[in-house]
Parts: structure tokens; sequence; C-alpha cells
């Protein structure tokens, strides 16, 4: 077997692999870069792309009729073929070209074939031909595995051969009737998608509501938006059996039988260590790696376990966020200098913990960071929450006839900063970066004030919700007074 | 002659003296609101509100057909009367009885007629029937009457009847052809509002580029645009005469004669204050008042400057910033309070220098922050500039196809902070406000890098421009090494 030597051995060539080993190698550092699949990872070929792609053309028409003078041009109806072949130039025909080509100008070493690990800082990779070669990582190895989606044990539901949200990115035609199981934001986004592309979809989801991590407001509007668009939903639904009756797929719940011709399962992922040789490191396969801030995995001072695969934040931005903040980790150590563990050093994760945004491009959207109610108060935090209506903003008037929204932001009481923000509505996408800004920014609320949202854009959400904290504490001080 | 004493007397309720009034109230305080027309102003009836109402359809339709797929449902015409409708609903009809009911409920005293200074913590009020009323200020007089349309000395055009801003926002039609003189924002703003209305537009600036407020790239982008749109953009063209032949308006420059139906001219602005009595307190009419700060006029403690009158920073979300900040120095100073002129206090309105954000809603939109490469240069800061473009972000690439734009930043080499941002490009009205918050909130750019955009929003820029940084950071440390 072939043997090589690293700096740095990078398993699993996704967004944030890649990410990784571009920074350790702008740090001065060789690094490999193992995959088996294609390069650049669910994000590009099998996520946020293509789903993406799937709902703006959704989203753009939604927003002309939603303005009189606009609407009346809107005459014709989405021509679903053309977006789906949209669809396929964002993910470049599944073809990871491009990509490699930018990993072999970044100076990083490609690897096609499966990395598993053989023990300390060892990587042995075999490609399609079943050849071997073994690496040898000086610093560090980076485990950038990711995850995939879990299937529940649902009695028969593997073997009808479901959807994953691989499938519902990819499809080459709207299934007719279309079964969501799970009502998460990869549930709620494919359900908001397909329905406006064709399919009769059914959303069921176990729990009493959509969206469950995040303020119920959003949930709530989504789920009403999604039955305004002709989606059956069915929150507290659980699927307990499934079979295929000749094309069609037979859900079975308590509520009882549910037809359709595709079934998606979305209820969540599991980490891709179960084939990675973690037994001859002394951790347990099929689990999540356990981290610290610097995304170093605990007991093994020459590993990293970064994005997904960690379990901290599964999202494409986090993972590319760790993937910098371990690659100079990774680089600091190797010249031997401090990495300082503290909140916000350039080496750790902190924002996995305290200001994580996140964006559901449903309709509405839902746009947030930080804290929401439920996490502050599991946290202890003291803190006000301020809640306005976004349709009495001028800007939110201007973009949408009828514009309806919320806007909730969570005050540290204490030191007088932002915690979380939430924007469900048309078009918050992009509201939520200023709120990302000020809550890692730890901007104090007096120096927010001076940060005027322009007139009159959306933004002006801001003025309203500082006034809402400004009465609150006036009120709460004469009362106290 | 009636007497009446207030703490507070505020001449203008447009929306600078509504908010201060409300903020004076909301201390305690009494408070007159003194107005001869419309209580709203400018920004609701003749500004901010109908003109974005006349752009925001063909916006809507512009990013509909923009994405393959959406297009094809895009299949007839803007319908004229129900978008010149739809912003009728903004301005209500021209009538202000809602923003009336709002000044009497938050409990501030609407006097209708025009307020005069006479002498020293005194206003004369005189209403259409002739009757006067004089009112005396125990605290202070805010002077917010604003600005209004300037008409340059160009032989007879003040005789053509040219429309202003006013009748540009508010004409019952399209105007077959349409010459705009001034290439500002507003001219911008109304070309582009009425070419895609039905007007055949000419639009003649003196200077030799669109915008020349901000960054170069702006103005070249909205001239080709304006170009691609069919409208006769004419830089470095100067009128120099004017008359009617018929309905016609013949407009004469050095390259000839232009013939329109209207003329609308957006050459600036000049102040309200020739007839308020600035004589009567030893201030000379018809100039910008002179102010610190806190809005106080120097050399007259007990009067205030607030909004355009000042001419600190001539835009809606600025005037009602300063009411804030000079409402509660206002509020402070009669408590015999201290009142802090250190920049980013409750008192003061440092943005106006530092973090004024603008957002010119052409297509592509215009918006940008605190300081500009030129801006920079004259006030001496080391900074360095990072520049990307915008086409090359996801979320773009996502939001339309062909997607052009440009991000520039500059950040303050010595502090390591943001300057200023500028972006241009379609839909970028709410990409600014995380900029406004990074600059008036000065986080440091080692922060920043915690602040993670979500993928895939257009909101990614940030990342780019961060990097940007880094690399020329990089290059000029290995370079001086």
């Amino acid at each position: 077997m072939d043997t090589r030597e690293f700096d740095v051995v990078v398993i699993g060539g996704g967004s944030t692999g890649e990410n990784l080993a571009d920074v350790v190698v702008r740090g001065g550092l060789t690094a490999a870069l193992v995959e088996a699949e294609l390069v650049g990872g669910e994000c590009s070929y099998w996520a946020c792309m293509p789903s993406k792609a799937l709902l703006r053309g959704t989203e753009a028409l939604a927003a002309a009729r939603a303005v009189d003078g606009a609407r009346q041009a809107v005459t014709g109806e989405q021509d679903v073929a053309a977006t789906l072949a949209r669809r396929d130039t964002f993910t470049h025909g599944w073809d990871d070209a491009s990509q490699a080509g930018w990993v072999a100008g970044a100076g990083i070493e490609l690897l096609r074939g499966t990395g598993r690990l053989d023990g300390e800082r060892t990587v042995v990779v075999t490609d399609t031909d079943g050849q071997g070669t073994r690496l040898t990582a000086r610093h560090a190895v980076a485990v950038c595995t990711g995850s995939e989606a879990a299937v529940p044990p649902a009695d028969g539901l593997r073997e009808v051969g479901p959807w994953t949200p691989r499938e519902a990115t990819s499809a080459k035609e709207a299934p007719g009737r279309l079964l969501v199981v799970g009502g998460g934001y990869v549930g709620c986004e494919m359900a908001t998608a397909w329905a406006a592309l064709g399919s009769q979809v059914t959303l069921l989801q176990r729990g009493p509501r959509l969206l469950p991590d995040l303020e119920p407001e959003a949930g709530e509007a989504v789920a009403e938006a999604l039955r305004a668009a002709g989606v059956d939903v069915r929150p507290g639904t659980e699927v307990t059996a499934a079979r295929r009756e000749g094309t069609e797929v037979v859900l079975t719940t308590a509520g009882g039988e549910l037809r359709g011709d595709e079934v998606l399962v979305a209820v969540g992922r599991r980490p891709r260590t179960g084939d990675l040789g973690l037994d001859t490191v002394g951790l347990p396969p099929g689990e999540y790696l356990d981290v610290d801030d610097s995304l170093q995995v605990r007991g093994l001072p020459w590993a990293y376990g970064v994005g997904d695969v960690n379990n901290r934040r599964q999202l494409t931005h986090m993972g590319k966020y760790q993937a910098r903040q371990a690659g100079a980790a990774i680089v600091a150590r190797a010249r031997g200098e401090q990495v300082s563990l503290a909140d916000w050093s350039p080496f750790v994760a902190t924002a996995d913990r305290l200001a994580t945004p996140s964006v559901v491009f449903t309709a509405p959207q839902v746009a947030s960071v930080g804290l929401t109610r439920a996490a502050a108060e599991r946290a202890g935090v003291a803190h006000r929450v301020v809640q306005y209506d976004m349709g009495g903003v001028a800007g939110a008037s201007l973009h949408a006839d009828g514009y309806t929204g919320t806007a909730i932001a969570l005050v540290d009481t204490d030191r007088e900063v932002l915690l979380g923000v939430t924007f469900v509505g048309p078009a918050v996408a992009e509201l939520v970066h200023a709120a990302t800004v000020a809550v890692a920014g730890e901007v104090p609320i007096a120096r927010l004030w001076h940060a005027v949202p322009a007139y009159p854009t959306m933004s002006e959400i801001w003025l309203r919700l500082l006034e809402g904290y400004r009465d609150a504490a006036d009120r709460s001080s004469s009362s106290s007074a």
C-alpha cells in the first residue's frame, strides 16, 4: 500500500472539509482532502442550493402577485420544466469538476475514495478499484463526513424506497401525490416547493407543531400558509407502518391510511461515522463526535470533528464557520502557538452556541438568530421579549399588499444586549444578518439606537423593536416606582 | 392675540417634528406642534412613500422576470392605473386625518397655521383666517420646517411651471415625454419609475455622473440600467434656458434643444427658513440653521434645528433620528440634567457624521452607509477598500439569473472597524442595515468573523468582504516582510 504524509488529512470534501483544507493550506500546511462522492457535498448537490432553486420562482411570483398593478402582469403559470432545468444549473448536473478544480487551485490534494481511520493520525483511503493509500497526518486529522438522512423505524418504511432530502431536491418531475414525513425545515421547504410545482402534498408531523425548534409563531404561520396553498398539514401524526401497493405508497397512521406516489422522509439526521474506523482510535462507531469549542475531539488532540458530524449545528454556514475556526486552531497549534478557548477567540466556534442564524425558505420565510424564548428560559438568562407585527412597518406594506409577519426580539436585561431575534414573513431572509451582527457583536441596546434603519425599508422593524423594549422598560420602572 | 405657554413648541409637523414632539411629551413635557400643510410632511405625501409605491411594482415584476421558470408566468404588462391607485392608498388621498389623530393620541397639541419666531422662545401661529396665537416655550423651540425643492436660475425655468418632486410623486398619469433635470437620487428614482410606467424619459445631469455623492460604481450601474430601460441619460448637460411652446416644454442646453410634456427639476433642496422670523432672533432668513451635535442652534440655547433644516443629512430617517436625540437633550436639560455631547451619547446625532444609511430605490438599488472612498480620503482616515462582485454570491445567483452587483467596504486599518459599505444591485435595500449595525456599533473585524451569514442568502457577501480584507492584509504583511 502506498504511504503518503501530509500536515493535515481531511476526511470528507463537502463545504466544511473544503473550507478547512483551504484554511490550513493558507496557513502554510499541506492538506489532503478525501472524498468518496462529489466534492462540494450535500449542500451543493442535494440540499441548500437545489432546494432554494426549487423555491425561488414560486417566491418571486408570489411577491409580484402581492403588489396591485404588478399582479395584473402575472397572467400565466410557472413553467415547471424551466424551474427544474434552472435547478439543474445550480447543481452543475451533479458533476463536481468545477469544485475539484477549485480544490486543486487552492493547493489542496484531492484523493477520491473512502477514508477510514486506522489508528492515531492515520487514514487509509480506498478508491473504487479497491486500491488503498495510507495517509499519515503530521498535525491533524479532521473528520468532516457530515450526516445523512435518518429513517425512523416504522415497519416497512425503509423497504418502500422513500425519498430522502436527496431525492426530494433532485427529482426530475413533480410527483402527483407527495407524502412528507417530518415537519422540520426540510419537510416544510419541500412541501412548499412541490405543492407550488404541482404535487398534491400531505405533510405529517409527529409533534404538535411545525418547525418545533423555532419560535411557535414560525410553525403556526407556515402551517397556515401551507394549508392555504392546498397542503394537507397533519400535526400530531405518527407513521407506524408503510408498504407499496403497485406504484402507490401506503402509510399507516393512528388516524388511518394515507396514499401517495412518493414519500419523503425528513425526520432528522444521523452521523456519517459508521464506517470510519472510529474503533481503531477508541471511539464508538456510528455516534456523533464529541468536540470542544475549537472542534478538537475530546481525548484525541490530533483529531477534529467539524460540521454536521459533531452535531453542534447542522447547517452549511455553521460547518464552514467551524472549518475556519478549527483550521485556525490547527495552524496555530502546528506552529506551537497558544490557542485561546475563550468565547469569540479566533479559534473557537462560539456562535454555534450564541449566534447561529438560520433561514427557512418557506412562504412565509423564517429567519432567526441566537436564542428563542424557550432556549432563553432553559438557559435561565434574565430577558425581556419584544414582539411587533411586521405588517405595521411602512417598508413591509410597500413590499406586499396585506403583508403579515412577526418580529420577536429577546433582550438580555442584565447586559442590555440582544440574545436572539426571529423574523417571520415574506422576504425576511436578508433581514436576519443585521441581527446576527448585533448578537455576535454584543452591540449594546443604547448603541443600536444609533444604527438607524433607512426609510422606508422593512429594516425599520428595528426601530419598532427598540421602541417596544424602551416602552416595556418604562412601564416596568414606573410600576416598580 | 391669544397667548399660550408650552414646554416645547415645534414648528413643522413632518415626520421630524412629530417625532420630536412625541419624545418630549413622553419625557413629561407639554408640546405644541405647528403645521401649515399636512401633518406627516413631505415624506408621507410627496417623497419617500409615494415614490417607493411608484417603483415597487416595477421592481417586483423585474425580479420575477429574472428567474427562469417564473419569467414565463409574467405574460402581461403592469397595470399603470392600478399602480397609481395603489400609490394613492399610501398617501391616503393626501388627507392627514390619520396622522392628526396619532398626534392627538400622543398627547401633542396640534396648531394648524404658519409658525414664525417672534423673539426669544416665542412663536406666533397664523391660521388660514389670519388669526394669530402667540406661543411661549418654557424650554425650547424646535424648528423642523424642513426643505423644499430648489429651482436653478436657468432663464425661464421657473416660469414653465416645472414639476418638483411633489408633482413627480403625485402625478395622476404618466407624461408622454418627461424631461428630468438632476441626476441625484430623486432624479434617478423618478426616471426609473416613470420610464417603467410608460413615459419617454430624458435625464439631464450637470456633472459627469449620476448619484455623485455615492461610490462611482452606483451612478455607473444606474446609468447603464436606465439606458437599457430606454431612458436617454445625458451627463455633463446643463440647462441654460426653458420655455413653453403650447403644451410643450423646451429646454436649451449646450448640446441643443430638448422637448417634453413635463419637466421635473430635482437639483437639490433649500431650507424652509425664509418666512420663519429668524431675523427676530438674530439669525439670517433663508439660510440653513447651524446646530451642534445635540441639534441645538449655536448661540441660541433655547432653539433647536432638527431635520432637513440643519442640512446635516436630508433624509427622513435621519430627521427622525435627530428628533429622538434632540428630544432627549431637551428633556434632560429641562430637568437640569447633564447632557453629554460625546460621540454616541443618547443626546447627540453622531450617526449623521459616521453612520448614515441611504437607499436609492432605482434598478439596481444602491444601499450604503458611512463613508465612501472619497469621503474617507477627504477625512484622511487610514483605510483599506475591499470590493466584490455580488454576482459571485450563491444567494444572489439564486435570486436572479445573471445577477450583477457590487459591494464595496472600507475598513479603518488602525481600529479594524468598518467605516462604510455600499451595495449596488437588485434587492440590496435590506442588506444595508447589517452594515449600519456594524458601523454604528464599531464591531471589530475580528468579531464580524463570528457573525455568520445564513447560507444561501445574499448576505453571504459579508463573508466575501471579510475574506477580501484578510487576503489584502495577508498580501500587505507578506510584501512588507
